[in-house]
């Protein structure tokens, strides 16, 4: 296989030490870009971060057993299919298709990072798969925003998003790329991201920030509640930039880096929410004043994924009792005398009920903004959390009562 | 205000002790029953089950800490308001409804059980329950179908059922009526339900008996996963019938009963998941295999709660991996190689992936039934619980874009 260190085509986001590959394999959708491979040149640090539930996909079971190893050649991730819950034969269709490319690349099995989306339970079409991946093919380099592409399922559009940063006075880029649209609540790294960097950090310094970002970001969006099969985000260091190796989490060298990466985590978290299967509305839920941050978490997901809190705002409704009850199945001691609720600005409750001369035209008008805030103030301590979501329509009944098809 | 026994007009489920008197006070629906008060001859034995929502409603926060007293004089439930989320104010209502009525009944506050649902945040529109509940209006007895029927709120159909059991020989009757259509996913007692029964059996018999026979029913079917601020469900006993009272929970002699009892709380608990907001399809999901039964509950609900899993059944379309993404979602220890799917009698996975031979075309054909059965053995245990659950349709949506209206 190719190894060159050509310019990408679009140069700003441009990340030393790796070429991108993008393929229409036709292997389960016909005719659109579906399978995406980044070439490292040298072997590069990652930190990965797997969705938690107990029935896994094989790329999953794949990250988390075998890449063991301290360094990452390549990642190969396709869209369409998910391989999960696809037993043994699922484990040596994979194998089948990182074999012959492990040898092209002169790397191990286990250097390949993979990750798979798409229908659970159908076995992957290999063949196409290894045909794309065949030296023959494999010579024009491709682009983020086709990269962005490949990944796509049920995605209405390519997530991807570009930073600057700087250690140490070193300018430091970058990139990340992400897909998700329907079964969104990540537990432990989300839907698929990879954030791609060329900061020279240590495979240890990688792994406490990726945890750290992920909290507030990938962790802090929810569509329709459902943890998938196949979440997964990794973070690759190319180590490619001038700045003298990063290995101490405690220095402030990298205080910048850590909040770039955090703020694109979130940028592309957001994208994902906005992009939300029938979405039509982009809605922050901020929980404060709270005892705990995990009660704050709790609080805010309870009403992130609340249905009928989603359809009234679908439905431009100010029915703010379903927050309230929203709330309450969070089962977190609430005070509910000093509850204060707001819609954008508009404070709605006080001393345990609704406020004197409240207004609902004032916030039935705010509620026709695409974006929207709800905020919770439960005034019983100093922490505070937020998460993203979209609101329920017809059209996520639409896509998913036949999503295969 | 007349205590009377004479007859209600469907006698074969009349229970001695109690009289029925339903009334359309036109305070948040217009002309239609929307209020309910059953009156006992004699002070009576109950046991309740609230909701665990910590942001409880007003009748639920009266009954928890009121209700102290061993015995019960009336119950008064009220549709279209829920009471909750109206501070000082929502209390103040309550009782300037209840002081009235506790004087015409000659009992005291506190012998009187309250519930409300329909929205929240709202106050109560006190007067007109004032009126109805005045000298001159109460006349007039009233039957179960009423009963049940002025408990609705957005509930298509009254849910009423009715069975004979025995105890020591001697005819039981039990009655029940509940309400429930959205913001179902009751965690201990449920939306609305009101057991009456003439059994002769001691307060503690009775709250024993509540708990037990909940867990399979009511905290066993989901609409929507939301647990409302309002559930509530309340077993009486009129101590009408001729055995001897009984005290002793070991004793045989209500085993008859208890499980007569349990299969009247499932009927109404299904005729709850029934007319579920939007619902084409019942549901069941029967977890076995397992090895405690709190996995069981947890894994079925997981699957119960799922949206994407409730979309494909509205869809007819056998996606059968969204059921494995749900079971992965409850976190749950899983031996994926064990994990038996059927859709009804059809077997799906085996061994940890598809079956051979799969046809899909049976169990497309299957999925256009009205009542689907989807069975999961974990291979693993013992333990087994059943949940039952209805599909998610664009009517789910269309009502709750808005409710209020």
């Amino acid at each position: 296989m190719t190894q060159n260190n050509s310019k990408n085509p679009i140069n700003d986001n441009e990340i030393s030490g790796l070429s991108i590959y993008t393929f229409v394999t036709n292997a389960h959708y016909k005719k659109r870009k579906d399978l995406l491979l980044i070439v490292f040149d040298d072997l590069v640090n990652y930190a990965g971060l797997y969705t938690k539930s107990s029935c896994p996909s094989i790329p999953v079971q794949w990250c988390k057993k075998n890449l063991s190893q301290n360094t990452i050649k390549a990642i190969l991730v396709n869209s369409g299919n998910a391989n999960a819950f696809t037993g043994v034969k699922g484990h040596n269709d994979l194998i089948k298709i990182l074999a012959p490319l492990s040898s092209r690349l002169g790397c191990q099995l286990n250097e390949i990072a993979v990750a798979s989306t798409g229908v659970i339970g159908e076995f992957l079409n290999t063949d196409p798969i290894i045909e794309a991946l065949s030296d023959e093919k494999v010579k024009k380099l491709s682009n983020w925003d086709d990269a962005a592409y490949a990944i796509m399922t049920t995605d209405t559009y390519p997530k991807l998003s570009f930073t600057k940063s700087s250690i140490d006075g070193h300018e430091i880029k970058i990139v990340g790329i992400a897909k998700g649209s329907g079964m969104i609540e990540p537990n432990m790294g989300t839907m698929l991201a990879f954030i791609f960097t060329d900061a020279n950090v240590t495979k240890q310094i990688l792994s406490i920030l990726l945890r750290d970002i992920t909290n507030n970001s990938f962790n802090s969006i929810t569509v329709d509640g459902e943890t998938s099969t196949s979440d997964t985000v990794i973070l690759f260091s190319t180590n490619k930039a001038n700045h003298k190796i990063v290995s101490d989490i405690e220095t402030s060298s990298i205080n910048y880096f850590r909040d770039d990466l955090e703020g694109l985590a979130i940028k592309l978290a957001q994208q994902i929410v906005r992009d939300g299967e029938g979405a039509t509305k982009l809605i922050e839920i901020h929980v404060t004043g709270v005892n705990t941050k995990n009660a704050a978490m709790r609080i805010s997901k309870s009403i992130a994924n609340s249905p009928l809190v989603k359809t009234a705002l679908y439905g431009e409704d100010p029915n703010w009792g379903r927050v309230i009850s929203a709330i309450g199945k969070s089962y977190e001691k609430i005070d509910l005398e000093k509850l204060e609720l707001f819609f954008g600005d508009h404070q709605i409750t006080k001393n345990g009920s609704i406020i004197e001369n409240y207004d609902e035209s004032l916030v039935k008008k705010y509620m026709k903004n695409e974006r929207l805030i709800i905020t919770i103030n439960l005034g019983s301590g100093r922490h505070e959390h937020k998460v993203w979501t979209c609101d329920l329509s017809h059209k996520y009944i639409d896509i998913n009562t036949d999503y295969r098809s």
